[in-house]
């Protein structure tokens, strides 16, 4: 089996990597991005490569590797896209459209998963639960914007049996590793991640402001299953939001302080931020997974099992 | 006051010309097609031009022309699109999205009515009453598809104050002049405009399927109201579902006969086609157009009135 992973480097990539070599121990993987990432794995059959996929030429050598899958994960994220709507299109819409262009061309039938995101609702899914079927993505980001029109082409190629794609909905992946990013929930994985290495961190939202979560164990195990749901249990309809739990920056700051201690908890400070608060309000809190589950998707670990992972991570 | 309208050769836009004119005689008006569509008005002011919108080079020579207000109606309907690919995305697709951005470049603000489209919604939409913000378009078309696609793009770029964009979704319209079109929904005016031209006509589906009409009095009427809303009313949602109203093949049948007597209806044969009638049963019937109504549309004038209207429009 081959399967190349787009945006290989980002923090999602390297752990789906990992995972992967770890089920399927003999893939072939080809793990792409601007620069060639990382190997997170021992694997001597994982290939790493600089590929910037806004050049066609760069989307054709790739696909001429015929690949059994790929996992579109490359992107810029919504901060990034707000601030250069032109960068956002390129990337998070051109590009994507054109590895789908190139794929069925080259190599129709192949399995897509493509990562889209929460982001596609906008306020009005805020008092409800939301769910694929019954909220209208009405986005209020270009990032929602760009992923929800890829969305509806992967569908439409999946329709018209030039692709096998597969769109998940991720939520804002909690623990994060790394350095803070410039996204608007970056405090989510900070409150922890900072403490857990001994450094203060600050909280800018009430504490009792619920998030949509997925832990990376529960995301990347979920990832790969995307590959594996028969394609006719999605129906028409090639879009499912994955399994997440909702968590306020009180269960969070509980959690740790459980599992970390008390003088660890004490590292984060509140300090609002009525500019953040204000996004994270517009973010809905509650969704209703039940098309995950009867596509086989796992539910989420949950706080403590996350966090000790995120600690174990680290060592 | 100088307004665009693209794909004005077409029967919308030849409509939508004249009704212009009659409401600002002094409008300046520029059409443009693939061909230099014909003037429909006795105004001088009126300018017919050949514009091949897929030609970025011609769309910026069109919005040179600095107008105040565009029409996008141009577009491969949905039999074409789908026979297509290539050719719907181009057109649908990449010419909408480069002439926003040619706006957004070169006169940012200005008003753009997009006619979108009810194939954005699918089968799910079916069983309930479709309305904008709560029935999510899941599209069973390639057309339907590149339609969603731009009223997505059309609200970002909106949002972002880059145009000021107004997507309607149309109904199907009737009566449409002319010869008869590769439309499954090209029946609907067959069985009213051959009678009345003295010329048999077929019936491919039941009596009593309901289809979700437009007369074009009220579609020309209403596509002008689009550009004079106010922004506001819109709020961040710039799409809306035009007015219209669920009429069988028999009520269409017997307004015809009232309207133009029994001989004229006797013309019209049943003769079942299972195909289309399975495409058009996976047309939504109903739809709820409360948000046309609050932003002031004006709603439909009917069958006997339509028909009335098309009878006067061939002497
Ligand atoms: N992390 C989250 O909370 C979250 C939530 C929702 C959706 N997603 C989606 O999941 C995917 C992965 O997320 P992540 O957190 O790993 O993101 P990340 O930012 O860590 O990684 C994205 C990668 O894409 C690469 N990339 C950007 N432009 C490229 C180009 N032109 N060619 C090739 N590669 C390019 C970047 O170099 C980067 O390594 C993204 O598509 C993202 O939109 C993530
Ligand atoms: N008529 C309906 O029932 C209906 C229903 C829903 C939506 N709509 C939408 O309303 C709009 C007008 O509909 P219509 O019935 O007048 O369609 P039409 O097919 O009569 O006219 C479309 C026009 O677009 C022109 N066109 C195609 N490609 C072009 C290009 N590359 N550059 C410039 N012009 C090009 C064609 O030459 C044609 O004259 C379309 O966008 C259609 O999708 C119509």
């Amino acid at each position: 089996m081959r399967v190349i992973i787009t945006g290989a480097g980002g923090f999602v990539g390297q752990a789906l990597a990992k995972k992967f070599i770890e089920v399927s121990p003999d893939a072939e993987l080809v793990l792409a991005d601007v620069q060639a990432p990382p190997n997170p794995t021992t694997s001597t059959k994982v290939e790493c490569i600089g590929a910037d996929l806004t050049k066609a030429e760069v989307r054709e050598a790739l696909i001429d590797r015929s690949p059994d899958a790929v996992y579109i994960l490359h992107g810029i994220m919504s901060s990034g896209a707000e601030a250069n709507l032109e960068l956002g299109l390129s990337v998070n819409f051109d590009s994507v459209r054109g590895l789908l262009d190139t794929i069925r061309v080259k190599k129709p039938g192949t399995k897509v998963v493509f990562t889209s995101s929460c982001a596609v609702f906008g306020r009005a899914a805020v008092k409800n639960v939301a769910t694929e079927t019954d909220i209208v993505p009405m986005p209020e980001s270009s990032y929602g914007t760009q992923k929800l029109m890829v969305e509806f082409l992967l569908n439409d190629y999946s329709r018209r049996g030039f692709i096998d794609g597969r769109a998940v909905r991720l939520p804002t992946v909690f623990v994060r590793a790394g350095a803070p990013t410039a996204a608007a929930s970056s405090f989510v994985s900070g409150i922890v991640r900072e403490p857990v290495h001994g450094q203060e961190s600050e909280l800018p939202v009430d504490l009792n402001i619920g998030i949509w979560l997925v832990s990376p164990r529960t995301l990347v195990h979920n990832l790969v299953h995307a590959m594996n749901v028969p394609a006719e249990k999605f129906g028409y309809f090639r879009t499912v939001l994955l399994p997440g739990y909702t968590a306020t920056s009180g269960e969070i700051l509980e959690a740790l302080e459980k599992v970390a201690g008390k003088e660890t908890r004490a590292l984060v400070k509140e300090k609002r931020d009525e500019n953040i608060e204000r996004i994270v309000l517009s973010w809905p809190g509650k969704y209703d997974t039940s098309r995950a589950k009867e596509l086989g998707f796992a539910d989420d670990v949950g706080l403590e099992r996350t966090i000790k992972d995120f600690i174990a991570s680290t060592k």
